[in-house]
Parts: structure tokens; C-alpha cells; sequence
């Protein structure tokens, strides 16, 4: 669903998410279309020697699911993208379920800009990827 | 071809880049990866009376090509990847030729990390997204 | 339709065919496949500059389809691809619809081989890949 | 990153080579691109009572990383494919690991011109696809 969230009905501490499971073809497809094909995130063999002992996914692939949030629920249609920061605090592996979660933090009324916290769990409740966005609703 | 830059060559001031035209495919792809069906980037007749009057690219699609010059040039193998903050400038839109280009600003030797200025110029070496990424070189 | 061609009724001389037009989905799902992101197939602003003066289909790619005529025609059903030769003899850009065609040249009873002569032609007759396979039908 | 190695810095003996997991999405993708749905592919009834007793991955797929090793690497930039030959020796499966290497053979100084070994092996060491190319240096 693509939700039309009016700027003024949208308030600091409105909150939505979105989730889904991070699959191998997700992966392989993210590598395909931006041309990272660092052994990380597509050689099972190289992944069982690195740190993380096994593939994962690229963080930008995790972050983008914040794009979701903020494009299709809050604040959805209209939405123009500003910025994202965003800190890679743990791995993310084939088959982990994340949580993408953004909280509005600032309202500017004049420019019609939302600041917001975004924030992405996995399924064992650990934080992979933290961050703010800064969008434009028209 | 992944390169493996030991961090001790590595200086501020070296740079390298990734090039890629966004195809439509791309886009759909992307969308279809990340669950972002904002029609601003998958609905051709809502984008025709939007602000940019025609599809675009996700902000994060293009952002993610940064992630390609680090994981597989600068610094390559063994680059984890710590942050990344993004200012979404210009629109991208379907055949756009952009250019995602990294930049060492500091090397912190005793963590073996490395700050970058990652910026991405399209073919008419219009700016559109800039920022800077942190990442750690194993 | 995959066909099952008994080896016995089988003959030298017999040909079988599969066309496609390429698109340029086709060449940027190969490349996210395959890790080829040459700018010769993705970047259309370096292969304005280039030899062909546009993209071009990587050559695996086109000789693929070869692959679809041993695998679903003739053989069909049961064919081990045992080897392929062959040569690049004309780029091949995005619209260009291929004729990929496969003769039977020799059969070799005692071991149910087949060599056959493999060549893509372009819808302008223009021959684009030149070759030879040999299957095993089982 | 997209290697340039210039003409004459190549020598006979010089290799190159890139490693990647094939998963089931690589098989799928293919077929999709190629249209060669023989259920050895993407059949898994199908393939367990076949030779092979799962499905195993196009020939012609693990025989494009040559492609990419030639170009991205080396050659890498402004490379002509000219021929490709390949020998399939042994089934490639879901989850292998293949690193494709290329080794110079012969340089043709007057054409620009190389000849290479191309070898595929999985992660057992095993050679799955054994050859030899024929690319132009521009």
C-alpha cells in the first residue's frame, strides 16, 4: 500500500515500519544491479573465512528499506528524499527478518520538511542499522 | 575485479570511481528488492504530473553505487563498512549515466579506518548525491 | 516447449532454431549475473565513445542462446553440453533480435554424441556468433 | 572496478581470476534471460531422477565468469571478445563456489591481440569448464 499522509496530520512521534526476510536472491540481486560483487556478500567459500563467517547482506541493501518506509507509509506519496545517514552496527545474514522503523523527530512547518530517526532490528531484537532521514513532503 | 588495497598504501587524496547507466530494469529491480513501489518511481502516468515529470530513480539505488567503489576498489576486499551518510541533490532519471566517486579524507591508523567524501555527478556532471562514508579495512 | 528427441531419429542435417530480441534488461541481468559491468554493456556515455558507439550485448550473452536451442529442441530433453566453440563476429546492440540455429553436423553412434554447427544471426542476416557445439543425448 | 591493462604490460603467464557462489536465483535468472528451461535447470523433480540427481547450473552461465574475468580484469577495459572455447567437464550445483582464471598464452603484438587459458573450478578444486579465448586489446 502506498499511504498520502497529509504533512499537517503527521506529528513527532508518529512511527511506521516495514519488514521482510533478506534472501539470498535479494542479496544476489542487489549485487547485480550496483556491480558490488565484493566476495562478502557473494562467495560462501571466501564468507566462511572473514569475520562474519558466512555472507552477508550489503548494509546499503539493509538501509534502503528505510526508502520504503518513508515512500510507501510515512509520509508515503509526495515523498521527496533529502537524506540519509546511516550506521552499519551489525551483519546482516541470508534469511535474517528485518524491522525497518522510522520515527518522526522534527517537523519544520514552513518548508514542509520531516526529520526523522530510522532504525532497523532483526528478528532477535538486535539493532543492525541506525540512522535520520530528512524528507520533503509535498 | 576486486581489489585489495593494504590500508598502509592507502592516503588521503586517493580517489576511485564506478560508472553505470540506470536502465529502467535497474529501477525495477530495486523496487522489487526493497518493497519501495512509490509510484515516483514505478508509475509513469503519476510521475508525469509530478514535480520531476517523469520516473526516477530511488535515492538509495544511486547512493548504493558508493557502496560498489568501496567494497570492490577503495578500499575492496576486506572493507567493512561503518557508515554512510547521503544528501539526495538532483533527481536520477532512466538513462542517466552516474558516477559514484570516493575520495579518502582521513586515515585513523590505530582503528584502521578511513573517512571518504563519496559523491555520485551524472552525465552532465551535474552533482546528485553527496556525502561521506566511514569504513574499516581489515 | 522442451522437446525429447529420441538420438536415433536424430540426422545430419537436421536443424532446429530460437529467436529473441535482446533488450536492455537482458544485457543488465546478465551483467548482475554474470559481475561482467564492462562499460560496454552498462555504460552508454563511455560506449558512445567506444568502437561500436553504443552498448552492446555481451558476447556470452548472445552465445547463451545456443544453449536454449541444445536444451529445449534439438537434442532437448537429456542433453549434456559437452562443448562450445565459439566466435564473436559482429556486435550485437539492445533491439536486436537474434536468431540463435543449431545443424546437426555428425553423430557419433557408439557414444549417442552429436556435433552440431551453431550460428546467431541478427534481423538483418547479419551472422553475429559462429561455432560448433558437441552434446550427449542421453 | 574495471581494470585497464595496457597492451603492453601484458605478458604470457600473467592470470586473473573472480570467485562467486552460484545460487538457485543466478539458474532462475539465466534461464529467464535465455529461455533454456530444460528441467535440468529448474526442474527439481525433474533433476533428482536425472544423472546428476539435482539441478545443476547452465554450462553456458559458469562459462560467462570467463567474461568477466577478461572484462574487468584482463585484459579488463576496451576488451573484444573474439572467441570462446569451452569444455564442460563437470556438473556446476547450486551453493558451488566457481572462481574462473584466465592465463595468457600468446601475445599477437602486430594485432593487439591474446590468447588465453580459461579454466573453472569449484571449490573442491575440481575443473568444471576447461578452454581457451581470443580477445582484442584496444
Amino acid at each position: 500500500m502506498i499511504q498520502d499522509l497529509p504533512f499537517k496530520k503527521i506529528e513527532p512521534g508518529d512511527t511506521a515500519s516495514f519488514s521482510k526476510t533478506i534472501s539470498e536472491s535479494d542479496i544476489y540481486g542487489f549485487a547485480g544491479i550496483t556491480g558490488d560483487f565484493n566476495p562478502l556478500h557473494v562467495n560462501k567459500e571466501f564468507a566462511k573465512n572473514s569475520l562474519f563467517k558466512q555472507r552477508v547482506a550489503h548494509g546499503m541493501l539493509s538501509a534502503s528499506l528505510i526508502s520504503t518506509v518513508l515512500g510507501t507509509s510515512l509520509p508515503g506519496l509526495n515523498t521527496i528524499y533529502l537524506e540519509q545517514n546511516s550506521r552499519f552496527l551489525a551483519p546482516v545474514f541470508i534469511g535474517d527478518t528485518l524491522t525497518a522503523r522510522v520515527e518522526v523527530l522534527e517537523k519544520i512547518e514552513e518548508k514542509s520538511i520531516l526529520k526523522l530517526k530510522t532504525e532497523i532490528h532483526n528478528q532477535d531484537g538486535k539493532k543492525v542499522v541506525d540512522g535520520t532521514a530528512v524528507v520533503l513532503k509535498k
